[in-house]
């Protein structure tokens, strides 16, 4: 993976900017000061416009920056104007969940089937999906140009589940199976592990009361 | 919330610490050195002895960590020894899909119950739960010592919802609701926004492609 010199720390506070410009948007909201984002999003001006730096700054002029450009500008850094493609890999609670959950499709990520190997999951209904034999994954990867794939099978069966896909031409992975999982280098690994999440809450909570 | 003068950096990184001994111990694995740690997981020895300094080391004698320890140790510092009551507040498919969730319950998570405003939702009977009427969460809280509100509902109506649960005496927030969350200082929040993590994924496909 090539890296382009600006730090992991940066890159993952460009959604919540993302976030917020999309609200600053649907308020009508044209141009804004960086210190009036600050305030908003609870983070000094300083830091916003150190962030923004990495990116050539986005033109502001002190007067502010200009909400629409900095919306598109930044959605286009985090690849949100190209169409991306995927498929869940298990079709378990978290699977189903994934594929009723509205947040994704307006991002221009588009789910195009989800999968399973139980026969008897195979072939019910999830949505408006119907759920497809692991063995059509190829097909259908090849078929629609497939860039992300979403794991959401036990966490014993997913490093097979990411070798198959990355093989496959997958550029992606939405890991939701607690397990790091390993790939090669034209994959890239982005993990949701709910459990250690509340792991994190238990600990700040028990740090409150200690 | 007190600061008990730890980095955030070294607590995120103890709920994957517990992860890999729980799975040693799961194989039999009494001992282990902080060079053989190192290797499972992917991170310097050097780093794994500097987190656990910040403990007090935990017992480290030159042959080794003894697993089981470690394990205790760990999870007494997560919070995992104490069991901690939780209720979803938000029953569409989000809320559900944790009710079905089966990873926290072994941690000592226990789920009381799950609830919802939506007249056409109340009572209807998700896994065990019946999802009940958000009337009842003041009394259901009080009377079960509620420490974790799962916040599952769409992001207008989730900070009236923190607001309602903090008052309640609740002290952390699992919250999946795309926003940020304002609350007092006898609550913590937990995010997990699962847009913004695809987002992440996405950004970095754009910069291997580059």
């Amino acid at each position: 993976m090539r890296n382009n010199g600006i730090s992991r720390a940066v890159t993952k506070r460009l959604p919540r900017y993302y976030r917020y410009l999309t609200a600053l948007k649907e308020q009508g909201v044209e141009r804004i000061s960086s210190k009036e984002l600050s305030e908003k999003m609870k983070v000094t001006a300083s830091q916003i416009r150190q962030d923004f730096s990495n990116f050539g700054g986005f033109g502001q002029q002190g007067y502010g920056y200009n909400v629409d450009y900095l919306y598109k500008e930044i959605g286009k850094i985090l690849g949100l104007d190209t169409e991306r493609k995927m498929v869940i890999i298990g079709a378990g609670r978290m699977g189903q969940a994934l594929v009723y959950y509205q947040g994704f499709s307006k991002r221009g990520f588009t789910l195009t089937g989800i999968f399973d190997k139980a026969p008897s999951v195979i072939g019910t209904k999830v949505g408006d999906f119907t759920v497809q034999s692991l063995d059509e994954l190829e097909q259908v990867i090849k078929d629609n140009d497939i860039k992300i794939a979403v794991i959401a099978v036990p966490k014993l069966a997913a490093q097979e589940v990411a070798d198959t896909v990355c093989d496959l031409g997958v550029e992606g992975i939405w890991n939701f199976a607690l397990v790091d999982l390993k790939v090669p280098s034209n994959c890239v690994v982005e993990n949701v592990h709910l459990v250690e999440s509340l792991m994190n809450l238990a600990y700040n909570i028990s740090v409150k009361e200690s």
